[in-house]
């Protein structure tokens, strides 16, 4: 039902959200993962899960897949991706469909994160497929974003969407093993070169570049200890309230700009004449400014 | 009175802006040129000015200054900066008072670029310095973004602005002359590897780095040059149009946006119970989506 984009939905859900955020509680771990297709998310996710669980946690993978659907057969995908961990019964792995928009994702994930939480999952993993504006979204429900890339050489290297490597808190480097082995540290090291032309996001935070090997289960170890490391010195420093006060305020004025977003649909719906005048900003016919104007008066 | 924020001031501007919006014209070249403080962005703009009016063009520069406000000195400051180009009766050197925000320099700069234009000058320059948001705001009205950065070695150069790098065009190292001149040469291996790995804003448009010194001129030409030569591709590939249509329906949506929160305001004003909502939400104390439920009703 939090997810759900039916209005009439929105009552009961909004009277249990508000129910379930005032509980206080110790701070659950929010790990956004990102990758391309073809990176390994679903086996490292798998691989990390395992260990998660093993070690007392209990753990939610909420999977965004952009080109799902709710009549869709990602139930089913995600459960076959993931099949040892979707077995566990510490474990809840479950797609979200959220649609492929920023605002449906944190909105909609968001609000699944929150029920994760009180449902007593304290590590909530939201994986997505990076391919535009999701991993943004991600950046905004969650306390750390891990990116994932494969290994590269050269001009296949060239993939990462520009304005991702920003959200990034750890860059992890997958496939280390095998004949991928030396490749995999090469992508690292210019991986680690590109974080440190860039200002960390939390000062005295640097971005780590791990090797790891899903397969082998090398360093997966190490992902999850500088995960709980990280976030751990996010707790004590005060940064993690700040930064979850900071995306709160945030998802209430997306959420109050997207009721105004529906208005403005509305009008464009009932008022032709204002369709045309979109039409003539878009061709340069007018200029935004007075546009506006007198869409506003007109609306 | 583009510049201002005062309401009377809007219906004159609005009218003179639908005026010359719809005048045909042969496209100008809108540049942005950022970087952050002692980059040398008055410096490269003062020889780079001179060689575009030598150029037989006209000239326009719009300093953003987020220090800057109306009645301060940086008329004369923006004019010491650059006192050929200031002295100059081909160029005109302007700061842009729009302070700090995104929306305010989009806005206002924004407008100044087209009053510009329609003024006769068919290079626009837009610079600021790199502190922030500035630069996203500058990408919204600019055809093409150069970064600028200082020759620096190891852990100086970690001073990009994270998610900065996204936006260039054209990535200059500076100072590329006297005892600077080698570490100005592997700063630009830095970046043009970092950039590597990132996906190109354009398909088929590298983002070049070049190193030149407005010092003994060296590469202002070949700077030029890539300014020109991409914008005409922009132009012959049908990229420019769209790049423009976009903004400029990005613009209109964030100026109904804009007076959408300006409402928000008014009404926090009003009624200080909405307040304490606001308050609730960033404590964690409700969840955004019922709150934004509550404020919307009541507002």
């Amino acid at each position: 039902m939090a997810e759900s984009s039916r209005p009439e939905d929105q009552t009961a859900v909004d009277e249990v959200l508000d129910a379930v955020v005032i509980r206080e509680r110790a701070p659950t771990i929010r790990v956004g993962i990102s990758g391309a297709p073809g990176a390994g998310k679903s086996t490292l996710i798998e691989a990390l899960g395992q260990m998660v669980v093993a070690a007392g946690h209990r753990l939610a993978v909420l999977a965004i897949d952009p080109s799902s659907d709710r009549t869709g057969g990602s139930i089913l995908g995600d459960k076959t991706r993931m099949p040892r961990l979707s077995a566990d019964s510490r474990a809840f792995v479950r797609p979200s469909p959220a649609g492929a928009t920023r605002g449906g994702i944190a909105r909609a994930t968001g609000a699944a994160v929150i029920l994760c939480e009180a449902a007593g999952f304290d590590v909530v993993i939201v994986e997505t497929v990076g391919v535009g504006q999701n991993e943004t979204a991600v950046g905004d429900i969650t306390d750390l974003f891990v990116l994932l890339v494969g290994p590269a050489a050269g001009d296949d290297l060239q993939g990462i969407k520009r304005g991702v490597m920003e959200l990034a808190d750890i860059v992890v480097v997958t496939k280390h093993d095998g004949p991928l082995r030396s490749m995999s540290e090469s992508t690292a090291a210019a991986y680690s070169g590109a974080m440190s032309l860039l200002r960390t996001k939390h000062a005295g935070f640097a971005v780590p570049t791990l090797t790891v090997s899903a397969l082998t289960g090398e360093s997966i170890d190490d992902l999850w200890n500088e995960i709980t490391n990280m976030h751990y010195r996010l707790v004590t420093s005060g940064l993690l309230e700040s930064l979850r006060s900071t995306q709160a305020e945030a998802a209430f004025w997306a959420e109050l700009t997207s009721r105004t977003q529906d208005d403005f649909r509305q009008a464009l719906a009932n008022n032709p004449s204002l369709v045309t005048i979109v039409g003539e900003v878009s061709r340069g016919k007018r200029h935004p400014r007075s546009a506006a104007t007198e869409f506003w008066k007109s609306r």
